[in-house]
């Protein structure tokens, strides 16, 4: 796909207002005059976030029985450490050297070389370093984007004065924690740690056994140097993130089998470096043809595929991405990322990772716990091992006070350490080694090499992590992206299509006027949806019925009852039904409809066949249009 | 009631050992040697939360029609200067001069006094005088503390050494945002100022209309001088809030009428003072008697206590205490906090206070946006207002260049003002004023004073505040300690009696043996259950199944399916289901369990209706403590 051909006639403006007039979201603080990427949800975007945080709960840890967990935000250092997020999770910023403002220097560069590149004045050689600038951007550090910025005389973005030389800048918040101010600490960037530190916890409730995933949602905080394009990069967002522990020898999934068949875009490294597309793939043949790493990876893939589609995620916008080896975070080992096509071009919206073994090693190392699990052999395996024997009186009457040196060192030898020791012991008749600032001779009388042998029935091993990482955020500005509509004919009508499952409320009810007896059924009728369980929304503005549909339809409410004279006038009671993406309307008995939309909401009945089992309704449309007030 | 009384037989030990091996929660980053006032919620604990939230979510967001909010937790100083937390969010600590360990100094000071009190070689007069500084420590500034130190030598609780002079400190977390580090922030120390801010929208969604609703589920921090107690002071937590935005001059509730007659054990501020115990007392005549201060306040104390109740808290250990004076919040005006009587004593669990307009007029001041309502009235009112009218001319050729000053002073002149420039123009012919540094003279060719009369229909206010402030943490660890029991005769042999609707699974899956056709008909009864929406553990383990039934008791787990031999060998096929509390168990058709248990947790069926209508199954208890395995 290409960007301009995908987002022909789409109007980005056009959403942002209604997302802002309808209160989806806003900038926060904004009588304040707001902060860079901090966000609100209003009462509609909240729902959405709250509806698909419990689709994505059904989705995955219940179906899956995945252990939920929910950790601190506040993290001491020595974690953040470990987890190479204090030496490493930074980014390079460039100061403006007048009026003070940063930018992300990687930012600035792509920008300028992009200009460059496409403007017909710039000759083609210099044309060409741009191109190849471009291509390895990702490779530069601080020094490598000084050179280019001395080079092309890049200046500030805004305002055209000179910029400082790029400085490494740590995207984690700071914080002081306790009283003393003695404890550092940061915001946690992703959840992820959390589940790692509780590993042994985990297992332990997990009776020991793999493969099992842990699970969390929760808020991240990324300290973005310039935050731009609205939900797509902020400073504090709603995570989903998954960690799947399993044995590294073993990466096969039961499940497999149910969604091998299932094609999906997938964009390789190899094919981005060869300058193709994505192509259609069934997972099976791409496990097989080691195109994905393993059958876990390809499951996650499979079901983070199935649950945004499911959302509201237009599948055609949908890919997958291998990393290139350039771009993969310092603890992955291969890394898919399904990315969506918005009108910012194709964007992140969860990672699925291998992590392999590298964080619970990384928190083993710092804090010297045994993160590991344990697995019985198929077979008793025999372990050899070396060990030293150390005659203590011999060594005591040669090295008097220094002994207890020359004692410690032999016990902290290793296998290999052992084994050189005792050939040179055997070949040469002594071996000389410094121990203790001094030159020591070793004779065989003081120590010897005992080979033990043990029978082992398990196996103690560090497990390995699959990752699946979701952007809550991303996911939904994505969504709202790929829903947003315009009436045929009538583009200033605009309205979000989402899936009953994801919209804010389930049903609108909507009385022709305000007569009190209509306004008395409309209130039976609110409490019947509640009774339900269905969260709906009553408009009984002044305004006519046309604009309060149009109303509905912009907070993408999925089906509408509008009680009118015939709801009170004729028995059995009946009200019209109607859905919002065709507009169509049925009348239906009062007391049938709370069923009704629970078994439409739930998709257990399609509209379809709704408007086949009830009359269709067309004077409605009408006076959609004509009625007043 | 009286702590010792209740609590009669409770070991807080074996709860929290129960909590910890279970995990529900643990310390947060245990194996870095943990942080102070930090949890993590485990699989069983997170369980409960989401539970929690989302009975909270139907009770009071979906019932009442709330408008939900999801706030930025990252707040820029000016907000917070403008809620007062900045000034005043602060406790007195004080420092050990050796060890550097700091206190709280109000805990330290108390800690000291009751001692002292309860120390029968305490002459009287001292122990008097130390009840006299108890019964108000709340009113002690830092001097006041410093004092009290003073004058009875107060030590460091730890060590015995030296202690500092109490010193001010903020509770908030502070935070700097942004690359170059001028925009200053903190942690939200509640989440209330996130609604207020947004109060214009929130109006404008709800078609400006009042009164309405918001909410806002999630996490505050506070940095606590000396976290303790478990889960009831933390330093990052889970909040639930509402703020009722109403007319001040209208504070009735149009369901006040449907908790009228609901009792309430209330402790009001009187009672307080006079030495009494808290009463019961019907809602209607509690307001009519002045002592709760209006109706809204009272239903929302009556919805408080119906969730409470409902989520496993005990009616006996709750009660609703009203603030004394010289604790209330800066903001409040009447406030009575949900209390639960614990191991720890009575703990405040919800507040529910009447913040009147404070927040509202606060935010307006400091940012200058108009945050206030419209109302018709009743019958139009004349609206009587002067206004200065300037003869330039004269004001001009008197004052030649210092004449824009004093038009500019006349134009700005209030109310009060004019009406007494009036009068003194009319009285004494001249008025004298300094303006712009200098004694002006001024007449009545200069200025005249008009009176105008304006009809209005529709009136401006600064809507009020109920807030109903939820701490989930605390609620659950109350949950706790109301549900820990222990089975007669068996002490040893504890469990949690959640309600089904906040227990962590739903069910659980039990196999007699590991034959395969019993784990066959499991996997399928789990498929089933699934299906149903309930979620289950299956615990497939070879240990005897009266231990897991005990390891599902201690989990909550209410109800329990158990596949044994008949299951697979007689038809139709039939599996036993247990009750957690009382341990009795029927024969049901393997296809109606999961039907049976759907009713059962939504409340449709009563476990005594389901011992009725199916054959009572008693062999199972005798397995219970013999099969080993």
């Amino acid at each position: 796909y290409i960007v301009e051909e995908v987002m022909e006639g789409f109007d980005r403006n056009k959403l942002e207002t209604l997302l802002k007039q309808r209160f989806f979201y806003d900038q926060s603080f904004a009588i304040y005059g707001g902060v860079q990427g901090l966000y609100d949800f209003g009462p509609m975007g909240c729902a959405v976030k709250a509806n698909l945080l419990q689709e994505w709960r059904n989705f995955f840890v219940l179906e899956e029985q995945m252990l939920e967990m929910d950790c601190s935000m506040l993290t001491p250092e020595p974690v953040l450490k470990a987890s190479g997020h204090v030496e490493r999770f930074a980014d390079y910023k460039v100061k403006d050297l007048k009026t003070g403002e940063c930018f992300r220097a990687d930012h600035v560069v792509k920008q300028f070389l992009e200009k460059l590149e496409a403007d017909p004045k710039t000759p083609q050689d210099r044309r060409d370093e741009a191109r190849r600038i471009l291509n390895s951007l990702d490779n530069l550090d601080g020094a490598g984007l000084q050179e280019v910025i001395v080079k092309f005389g890049i200046k500030s973005p805004q305002s055209g004065n000179e910029i400082s030389e790029p400085q490494q800048f740590n995207l984690m918040f700071q914080v002081s924690i306790g009283p003393a101010g003695n404890i550092k600490g940061y915001l946690r960037p992703e959840t992820a740690q959390g589940i790692f530190v509780n590993f042994k916890r985990l297992l332990e409730f997990n009776q020991g056994r793999l493969p099992f995933a842990a699970a969390q949602i929760g808020n991240s905080f990324r300290n973005e140097i310039s935050p731009r394009a609205g939900l797509l990069r902020v400073r504090e967002f709603t995570m989903a993130e998954i960690e799947h522990f399993l044995d590294p020898a073993d990466k096969s999934h039961p499940k497999f089998a149910s969604v091998a068949g299932l094609s999906l875009p997938l964009y390789s490294a190899k094919d981005q470096m060869a300058g193709l597309d994505a192509t259609e793939k069934p997972l099976g043949e791409a496990v097989s043809a080691g195109v994905i790493a393993n059958q876990t990876l390809a499951y996650f893939m499979a079901r983070i595929f199935l649950f945004m589609v499911r959302c509201g995620v237009d599948r055609q916008r949908l890919r997958f991405r291998q990393h290139l080896s350039n771009e993969m975070a310092h603890y992955a080992c291969d890394c898919w990322d399904a990315e969506c096509l918005t009108s910012y071009g194709w964007i992140e919206c969860v990672g699925c990772a291998d992590r392999s073994a590298y964080d619970l090693t990384q928190h083993s190392k710092a804090c010297g716990a045994q993160l590991v699990a344990e697995k019985m052999l198929a077979e008793p395996q025999v372990v050899v091992a070396n060990e030293a024997v150390i005659n203590k009186g011999v060594v005591g009457r040669t090295f008097k006070a220094d002994a207890v040196h020359v004692t410690q060192y032999l016990s902290s030898l290793e296998e290999a350490d052992l084994n050189s020791l005792a050939t040179e012991l055997e070949s040469l008749g002594s071996a000389s080694r410094e121990i203790g600032g001094s030159e020591r001779k070793l004779t065989p009388d003081m120590v010897s090499v005992r080979r033990t042998e043990r029978t082992v029935h398990r196996l103690e091993f560090v497990p390995s992590v699959i990752e699946p990482s979701f952007g809550i955020g991303r996911i939904m500005y994505v969504i709202f992206e790929h829903s947003f509509r315009a009436r045929e004919g009538d583009e200033a009508r605009t309205y979000l299509s989402l899936p009953p499952v994801i919209a804010p409320y389930k049903c609108s009810v909507l009385q022709l006027s305000n007569n009190p007896k209509l306004r008395e059924m409309a209130t039976a009728m609110s409490q019947a949806l509640t009774q339900a369980g269905l969260s709906h929304r009553i408009d009984d503005s002044s305004v006519s019925i046309g604009k309060r549909y149009a109303r509905t339809d912009q907070i993408a409410i999925p089906y509408g009852v509008t009680i009118d004279f015939d709801s009170i006038n004729k028995t059995p009671a009946t009200a019209t039904l109607r859905e919002r993406d065709s507009m169509r309307q049925v009348r239906v008995e009062v007391e049938k409809i709370p069923g009704i939309v629970q078994q439409l909401v739930q998709e257990r009945l399609t509209w379809a066949q709704v408007m086949e089992a009830y009359p269709v309704f067309e004077q409605q449309e009408t006076i959609k249009d004509t009625d007043g007030n």
